[in-house]
Protein backbone atom coordinates (compact mmCIF):
# COMPACT_ATOMS: atom_id res chain seq x y z
CA UNK A 1 0.00 0.00 0.00
CA UNK A 2 2.94 2.41 1.14
CA UNK A 3 4.36 2.34 -2.64
CA UNK A 4 1.01 2.08 -4.69
CA UNK A 5 1.26 5.59 -6.47
CA UNK A 6 -2.42 7.30 -7.35
CA UNK A 7 -3.32 8.13 -10.60
CA UNK A 8 -2.14 11.79 -9.73
CA UNK A 9 1.29 10.38 -8.53
CA UNK A 10 0.23 10.73 -4.92
CA UNK A 11 1.07 8.28 -2.53
CA UNK A 12 -2.24 6.89 -0.57
CA UNK A 13 -2.19 6.65 2.95
CA UNK A 14 -6.10 5.25 3.47
CA UNK A 15 -6.78 3.72 6.69
CA UNK A 16 -8.77 0.90 6.58
CA UNK A 17 -11.49 0.53 9.37
CA UNK A 18 -10.82 -3.02 11.46
CA UNK A 19 -13.59 -2.24 14.31
CA UNK A 20 -14.94 0.68 15.95
CA UNK A 21 -15.99 0.94 19.27
CA UNK A 22 -18.20 3.96 20.95
CA UNK A 23 -16.90 5.09 24.17
CA UNK A 24 -19.51 7.73 24.46
CA UNK A 25 -22.88 9.42 23.19
CA UNK A 26 -23.89 12.60 24.38
CA UNK A 27 -26.46 15.45 23.76
CA UNK A 28 -24.16 16.98 20.81
CA UNK A 29 -21.33 14.49 20.63
CA UNK A 30 -20.24 11.21 20.08
CA UNK A 31 -16.82 9.74 20.22
CA UNK A 32 -15.72 6.64 18.88
CA UNK A 33 -12.31 4.89 19.38
CA UNK A 34 -11.25 2.98 16.06
CA UNK A 35 -8.74 -0.02 15.52
CA UNK A 36 -7.32 0.70 11.42
CA UNK A 37 -5.08 -0.40 9.31
CA UNK A 38 -2.13 2.09 8.32
CA UNK A 39 -0.46 1.93 5.09
CA UNK A 40 2.51 -0.20 6.13
CA UNK A 41 -0.29 -3.01 7.17
CA UNK A 42 0.47 -2.18 11.08
CA UNK A 43 -2.81 -1.37 13.08
CA UNK A 44 -3.19 1.63 15.39
CA UNK A 45 -5.95 3.27 16.79
CA UNK A 46 -7.65 6.46 15.81
CA UNK A 47 -9.94 8.86 18.75
CA UNK A 48 -13.06 10.27 16.78
CA UNK A 49 -15.43 12.71 18.04
CA UNK A 50 -18.96 12.56 15.98
CA UNK A 51 -20.02 16.14 15.47
CA UNK A 52 -23.60 16.87 13.57
CA UNK A 53 -22.03 19.36 11.71
CA UNK A 54 -22.72 23.24 12.01
CA UNK A 55 -23.01 26.83 10.00
CA UNK A 56 -21.68 29.97 10.79
CA UNK A 57 -22.70 33.25 9.06
CA UNK A 58 -21.23 36.73 8.28
CA UNK A 59 -24.17 39.25 8.15
CA UNK A 60 -23.39 42.39 7.15
CA UNK A 61 -25.28 45.82 7.50
CA UNK A 62 -25.53 47.85 4.24
CA UNK A 63 -23.09 49.92 6.49
CA UNK A 64 -20.17 47.43 6.30
CA UNK A 65 -20.71 46.33 10.02
CA UNK A 66 -21.17 42.70 10.97
CA UNK A 67 -23.53 41.35 13.68
CA UNK A 68 -21.92 38.95 16.15
CA UNK A 69 -22.92 37.22 19.20
CA UNK A 70 -21.02 37.35 22.55
CA UNK A 71 -21.37 34.57 24.75
CA UNK A 72 -20.11 32.61 27.46
CA UNK A 73 -18.17 29.34 26.17
CA UNK A 74 -17.25 26.81 29.38
CA UNK A 75 -15.11 24.96 27.15
CA UNK A 76 -12.60 27.20 27.02
CA UNK A 77 -13.57 29.46 29.99
CA UNK A 78 -14.31 32.55 28.98
CA UNK A 79 -16.53 35.02 26.76
CA UNK A 80 -15.98 34.99 22.85
CA UNK A 81 -17.09 37.15 20.07
CA UNK A 82 -17.93 34.82 17.01
CA UNK A 83 -19.76 35.27 14.27
CA UNK A 84 -23.52 33.82 14.68
CA UNK A 85 -23.82 29.81 14.04
CA UNK A 86 -25.76 26.96 15.37
CA UNK A 87 -25.86 22.67 15.01
CA UNK A 88 -27.43 21.05 12.08
CA UNK A 89 -30.93 19.27 13.18
CA UNK A 90 -30.84 15.76 11.49
CA UNK A 91 -31.12 15.83 7.58
CA UNK A 92 -31.54 19.84 8.37
CA UNK A 93 -30.09 21.45 4.71
CA UNK A 94 -27.05 23.55 5.82
CA UNK A 95 -28.93 26.99 4.37
CA UNK A 96 -32.02 26.07 5.79
CA UNK A 97 -30.14 25.84 9.49
CA UNK A 98 -28.39 28.95 8.56
CA UNK A 99 -31.49 31.16 7.87
CA UNK A 100 -33.45 29.53 11.36
CA UNK A 101 -30.33 30.06 13.36
CA UNK A 102 -30.11 33.70 11.86
CA UNK A 103 -33.55 34.13 13.73
CA UNK A 104 -33.16 32.09 16.49
CA UNK A 105 -29.86 33.26 17.71
CA UNK A 106 -29.62 36.80 16.92
CA UNK A 107 -33.09 37.55 15.65
CA UNK A 108 -31.95 39.10 12.11
CA UNK A 109 -33.49 37.87 8.50
CA UNK A 110 -31.74 38.55 5.46
CA UNK A 111 -33.30 38.37 2.18
CA UNK A 112 -29.80 37.79 0.16
CA UNK A 113 -27.61 34.67 0.74
CA UNK A 114 -24.05 33.40 -0.62
CA UNK A 115 -22.24 30.14 -0.11
CA UNK A 116 -18.76 31.22 1.13
CA UNK A 117 -16.73 27.99 1.89
CA UNK A 118 -17.07 24.96 3.94
CA UNK A 119 -14.25 24.28 6.92
CA UNK A 120 -13.34 20.83 9.21
CA UNK A 121 -12.64 23.07 12.21
CA UNK A 122 -10.46 19.54 14.17
CA UNK A 123 -9.62 17.02 10.85
CA UNK A 124 -7.35 15.62 13.30
CA UNK A 125 -10.03 14.15 15.43
CA UNK A 126 -13.27 15.21 14.56
CA UNK A 127 -15.81 14.87 11.76
CA UNK A 128 -17.50 18.50 12.09
CA UNK A 129 -18.22 20.83 9.03
CA UNK A 130 -18.70 24.21 9.04
CA UNK A 131 -20.50 25.61 6.19
CA UNK A 132 -20.31 29.70 6.33
CA UNK A 133 -22.66 32.00 4.53
CA UNK A 134 -22.38 35.72 3.95
CA UNK A 135 -26.29 37.21 4.95
CA UNK A 136 -26.95 40.56 3.37
CA UNK A 137 -30.25 42.92 3.58
CA UNK A 138 -30.63 42.55 6.56
CA UNK A 139 -34.66 42.83 8.65
CA UNK A 140 -34.00 43.42 12.02
CA UNK A 141 -37.05 40.97 13.79
CA UNK A 142 -36.02 42.02 17.84
CA UNK A 143 -37.95 45.07 16.83
CA UNK A 144 -41.92 45.71 16.55
CA UNK A 145 -42.28 41.55 17.45
CA UNK A 146 -42.21 39.83 13.81
CA UNK A 147 -42.48 42.58 11.75
CA UNK A 148 -39.01 43.28 11.03
CA UNK A 149 -37.06 46.66 10.25
CA UNK A 150 -34.89 47.03 7.87
CA UNK A 151 -31.36 47.40 9.93
CA UNK A 152 -30.06 50.59 7.32
CA UNK A 153 -33.07 52.09 9.32
CA UNK A 154 -32.15 50.96 12.95
CA UNK A 155 -29.05 51.88 12.96
CA UNK A 156 -29.75 54.93 11.72
CA UNK A 157 -31.14 55.73 15.12
CA UNK A 158 -27.57 54.09 16.96
CA UNK A 159 -25.21 56.01 18.21
CA UNK A 160 -22.86 53.09 18.73
CA UNK A 161 -22.04 49.95 19.13
CA UNK A 162 -23.65 49.07 22.88
CA UNK A 163 -26.85 50.31 22.10
CA UNK A 164 -27.42 48.26 19.20
CA UNK A 165 -26.82 45.50 21.78
CA UNK A 166 -29.70 42.92 22.11
CA UNK A 167 -29.50 40.09 24.89
CA UNK A 168 -31.22 37.03 23.31
CA UNK A 169 -32.10 33.65 25.17
CA UNK A 170 -32.68 31.32 22.68
CA UNK A 171 -35.90 29.68 22.96
CA UNK A 172 -35.70 25.64 24.56
CA UNK A 173 -31.77 26.09 24.50
CA UNK A 174 -29.21 26.74 27.21
CA UNK A 175 -27.21 29.52 25.53
CA UNK A 176 -27.58 33.48 26.18
CA UNK A 177 -26.35 35.44 23.75
CA UNK A 178 -25.19 39.06 23.38
CA UNK A 179 -25.71 40.64 19.85
CA UNK A 180 -23.28 42.76 19.00
CA UNK A 181 -22.60 45.51 15.83
CA UNK A 182 -18.90 45.64 15.04
CA UNK A 183 -18.00 47.68 12.05
CA UNK A 184 -16.03 44.81 9.87
CA UNK A 185 -12.66 46.80 10.25
CA UNK A 186 -13.02 46.42 13.81
CA UNK A 187 -13.54 43.22 13.49
CA UNK A 188 -10.44 42.88 11.61
CA UNK A 189 -8.86 44.54 14.59
CA UNK A 190 -10.04 42.33 16.63
CA UNK A 191 -8.41 39.24 15.06
CA UNK A 192 -5.22 40.69 14.59
CA UNK A 193 -4.92 42.10 18.14
CA UNK A 194 -6.06 38.22 19.75
CA UNK A 195 -9.63 39.37 20.82
CA UNK A 196 -11.66 37.24 18.32
CA UNK A 197 -9.42 33.02 18.30
CA UNK A 198 -12.64 31.36 16.96
CA UNK A 199 -11.34 29.85 13.71
CA UNK A 200 -14.80 29.89 11.92
CA UNK A 201 -15.16 33.30 12.82
CA UNK A 202 -11.61 33.84 11.15
CA UNK A 203 -11.79 32.09 8.55
CA UNK A 204 -15.83 34.06 7.35
CA UNK A 205 -14.34 37.41 7.92
CA UNK A 206 -10.81 37.07 6.34
CA UNK A 207 -11.72 34.69 3.46
CA UNK B 1 -26.87 37.45 36.76
CA UNK B 2 -28.52 38.05 34.07
CA UNK B 3 -29.12 41.70 34.88
CA UNK B 4 -25.28 42.19 36.09
CA UNK B 5 -23.52 44.57 33.63
CA UNK B 6 -19.91 44.55 34.02
CA UNK B 7 -17.87 47.53 33.93
CA UNK B 8 -17.72 47.62 30.09
CA UNK B 9 -21.25 47.47 30.28
CA UNK B 10 -21.14 44.16 28.52
CA UNK B 11 -23.42 41.12 30.38
CA UNK B 12 -21.88 38.55 32.28
CA UNK B 13 -23.16 35.29 31.13
CA UNK B 14 -20.60 32.62 32.88
CA UNK B 15 -21.13 28.90 33.81
CA UNK B 16 -20.29 27.93 37.07
CA UNK B 17 -19.61 24.43 37.70
CA UNK B 18 -21.24 22.50 39.55
CA UNK B 19 -20.09 18.72 39.31
CA UNK B 20 -17.57 17.15 36.72
CA UNK B 21 -17.39 13.70 35.14
CA UNK B 22 -14.87 11.97 33.15
CA UNK B 23 -16.58 9.82 30.79
CA UNK B 24 -13.65 8.88 28.55
CA UNK B 25 -9.65 9.23 28.81
CA UNK B 26 -7.43 8.25 25.31
CA UNK B 27 -4.17 8.94 23.67
CA UNK B 28 -4.88 12.06 22.44
CA UNK B 29 -8.58 13.19 24.03
CA UNK B 30 -10.41 13.58 27.11
CA UNK B 31 -14.08 13.66 27.51
CA UNK B 32 -15.56 15.35 30.60
CA UNK B 33 -19.26 16.23 31.15
CA UNK B 34 -19.81 19.02 33.17
CA UNK B 35 -22.95 20.24 35.28
CA UNK B 36 -22.93 24.17 34.90
CA UNK B 37 -25.05 26.70 37.05
CA UNK B 38 -26.16 28.98 33.99
CA UNK B 39 -26.85 32.81 34.18
CA UNK B 40 -30.57 32.28 35.21
CA UNK B 41 -29.87 29.85 37.43
CA UNK B 42 -30.56 26.72 35.75
CA UNK B 43 -29.00 24.05 35.23
CA UNK B 44 -27.60 22.03 31.93
CA UNK B 45 -25.06 19.76 31.02
CA UNK B 46 -21.55 20.58 28.70
CA UNK B 47 -19.80 17.83 26.92
CA UNK B 48 -15.86 19.49 26.60
CA UNK B 49 -13.03 17.46 24.43
CA UNK B 50 -10.13 18.24 26.55
CA UNK B 51 -6.65 18.20 24.36
CA UNK B 52 -3.55 19.19 24.83
CA UNK B 53 -3.00 22.20 22.24
CA UNK B 54 -1.34 22.68 19.36
CA UNK B 55 0.59 24.04 16.52
CA UNK B 56 0.59 24.74 13.07
CA UNK B 57 3.50 26.45 10.94
CA UNK B 58 3.69 28.31 7.93
CA UNK B 59 7.03 27.38 6.09
CA UNK B 60 7.55 29.59 3.45
CA UNK B 61 10.56 29.49 0.83
CA UNK B 62 12.41 32.51 -0.43
CA UNK B 63 10.17 31.77 -3.72
CA UNK B 64 7.10 32.48 -2.16
CA UNK B 65 6.20 28.88 -1.85
CA UNK B 66 4.53 27.07 1.24
CA UNK B 67 5.65 23.68 2.41
CA UNK B 68 2.74 21.23 3.03
CA UNK B 69 1.59 18.13 3.89
CA UNK B 70 -1.15 15.70 2.48
CA UNK B 71 -2.46 13.06 4.40
CA UNK B 72 -4.92 10.68 5.26
CA UNK B 73 -7.37 11.78 7.87
CA UNK B 74 -9.62 9.27 9.04
CA UNK B 75 -11.68 11.70 11.60
CA UNK B 76 -13.06 12.69 7.88
CA UNK B 77 -12.29 10.14 5.64
CA UNK B 78 -10.32 11.27 3.20
CA UNK B 79 -6.55 12.86 2.53
CA UNK B 80 -6.24 16.25 2.95
CA UNK B 81 -4.29 19.17 2.56
CA UNK B 82 -2.76 21.10 5.20
CA UNK B 83 0.00 23.45 7.18
CA UNK B 84 2.64 21.03 8.74
CA UNK B 85 1.19 20.87 12.65
CA UNK B 86 1.86 18.72 15.82
CA UNK B 87 0.07 18.38 19.12
CA UNK B 88 2.14 19.89 22.17
CA UNK B 89 4.23 17.37 24.89
CA UNK B 90 3.13 17.72 28.44
CA UNK B 91 4.86 21.45 29.72
CA UNK B 92 6.48 21.82 25.79
CA UNK B 93 6.24 25.31 24.80
CA UNK B 94 4.34 26.47 21.49
CA UNK B 95 7.27 27.50 19.68
CA UNK B 96 9.94 24.13 20.54
CA UNK B 97 6.93 22.50 19.83
CA UNK B 98 6.79 24.34 16.16
CA UNK B 99 10.29 24.07 15.78
CA UNK B 100 10.69 20.05 16.75
CA UNK B 101 7.65 19.33 14.29
CA UNK B 102 8.60 21.21 11.56
CA UNK B 103 11.73 18.63 11.14
CA UNK B 104 9.99 15.65 12.75
CA UNK B 105 6.93 15.97 10.29
CA UNK B 106 8.51 17.48 7.18
CA UNK B 107 12.33 17.22 7.58
CA UNK B 108 12.59 21.27 7.70
CA UNK B 109 14.90 23.63 9.68
CA UNK B 110 13.75 27.58 10.00
CA UNK B 111 15.97 30.16 11.12
CA UNK B 112 13.43 32.28 11.04
CA UNK B 113 10.64 32.49 13.54
CA UNK B 114 7.54 34.71 13.61
CA UNK B 115 4.03 34.13 16.08
CA UNK B 116 1.08 34.81 13.64
CA UNK B 117 -1.81 34.38 15.68
CA UNK B 118 -3.62 31.65 18.29
CA UNK B 119 -6.94 30.15 17.70
CA UNK B 120 -9.81 28.13 19.18
CA UNK B 121 -10.73 25.65 16.54
CA UNK B 122 -14.00 24.73 18.53
CA UNK B 123 -14.51 26.71 21.44
CA UNK B 124 -18.07 25.35 21.75
CA UNK B 125 -16.94 21.84 23.11
CA UNK B 126 -12.87 21.49 22.80
CA UNK B 127 -10.53 23.52 24.72
CA UNK B 128 -8.07 22.92 22.11
CA UNK B 129 -6.03 26.16 21.18
CA UNK B 130 -3.98 26.10 18.03
CA UNK B 131 -0.25 28.48 17.64
CA UNK B 132 0.08 29.30 14.31
CA UNK B 133 3.82 30.71 13.23
CA UNK B 134 5.05 31.59 10.18
CA UNK B 135 8.79 30.13 9.51
CA UNK B 136 11.37 31.14 6.87
CA UNK B 137 14.91 31.12 5.67
CA UNK B 138 14.01 27.36 5.15
CA UNK B 139 16.34 24.04 5.05
CA UNK B 140 15.68 20.99 3.58
CA UNK B 141 17.04 18.28 6.15
CA UNK B 142 15.61 15.15 4.17
CA UNK B 143 19.07 16.29 1.95
CA UNK B 144 22.35 15.15 2.72
CA UNK B 145 21.77 13.63 6.72
CA UNK B 146 20.98 16.08 8.75
CA UNK B 147 23.55 18.59 7.18
CA UNK B 148 20.82 20.71 5.92
CA UNK B 149 21.02 22.64 2.12
CA UNK B 150 18.76 25.57 1.92
CA UNK B 151 15.72 25.80 0.27
CA UNK B 152 16.62 27.57 -2.37
CA UNK B 153 18.96 25.38 -3.91
CA UNK B 154 17.12 22.63 -3.71
CA UNK B 155 14.30 24.72 -5.79
CA UNK B 156 16.62 25.97 -8.36
CA UNK B 157 17.17 21.39 -9.15
CA UNK B 158 13.33 20.80 -9.36
CA UNK B 159 11.03 20.93 -12.35
CA UNK B 160 7.64 20.84 -10.72
CA UNK B 161 5.29 19.97 -6.83
CA UNK B 162 5.61 16.39 -7.28
CA UNK B 163 9.32 16.27 -7.87
CA UNK B 164 9.84 17.89 -4.44
CA UNK B 165 7.61 15.20 -2.55
CA UNK B 166 8.77 13.73 0.03
CA UNK B 167 7.22 10.54 1.86
CA UNK B 168 8.02 10.70 5.37
CA UNK B 169 6.96 8.51 8.27
CA UNK B 170 7.44 10.36 11.61
CA UNK B 171 9.27 7.90 13.56
CA UNK B 172 7.67 6.51 16.58
CA UNK B 173 4.27 8.09 15.16
CA UNK B 174 1.58 6.42 13.24
CA UNK B 175 1.53 9.06 10.61
CA UNK B 176 2.15 8.55 7.11
CA UNK B 177 2.80 11.73 5.67
CA UNK B 178 3.39 13.37 1.80
CA UNK B 179 5.23 16.40 1.64
CA UNK B 180 4.62 18.97 -1.10
CA UNK B 181 5.59 22.26 -1.51
CA UNK B 182 2.76 24.69 -3.50
CA UNK B 183 3.29 28.27 -4.46
CA UNK B 184 1.17 30.91 -2.24
CA UNK B 185 -0.71 31.74 -5.46
CA UNK B 186 -2.22 28.14 -5.73
CA UNK B 187 -2.83 27.36 -1.83
CA UNK B 188 -4.83 30.63 -2.24
CA UNK B 189 -6.73 29.11 -5.21
CA UNK B 190 -6.69 25.87 -3.09
CA UNK B 191 -8.71 27.32 -0.41
CA UNK B 192 -11.31 29.03 -2.20
CA UNK B 193 -11.91 25.95 -4.70
CA UNK B 194 -12.78 23.70 -1.71
CA UNK B 195 -9.64 21.72 -2.08
CA UNK B 196 -8.54 22.83 1.23
CA UNK B 197 -10.87 23.16 3.84
CA UNK B 198 -8.89 22.64 7.44
CA UNK B 199 -9.35 25.55 9.43
CA UNK B 200 -6.16 26.35 10.92
CA UNK B 201 -4.19 25.85 7.14
CA UNK B 202 -6.94 28.27 5.57
CA UNK B 203 -6.59 31.01 9.07
CA UNK B 204 -2.81 30.94 8.69
CA UNK B 205 -2.38 31.46 5.07
CA UNK B 206 -5.08 33.78 4.72
CA UNK B 207 -4.51 36.11 7.97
Amino acid sequence: MINKKMGNKEFNFEERLIKSKEVFRGKLLKLTVSEVKLPDKNVTEREVVSHPGAVAIVPMTSHNEVVMVRQYRFAVGKHTLELPAGTLEEGEKPIICAKRELEEEIQVRANKWKKLISIYPSPGYCNEIIHIYLAKELEDLSKAGNKGENFKDVQNNIKNIRKSQVKVKKSEKDEFINRVIIPLKEVKDKILNGEIMDAKTIVGITI
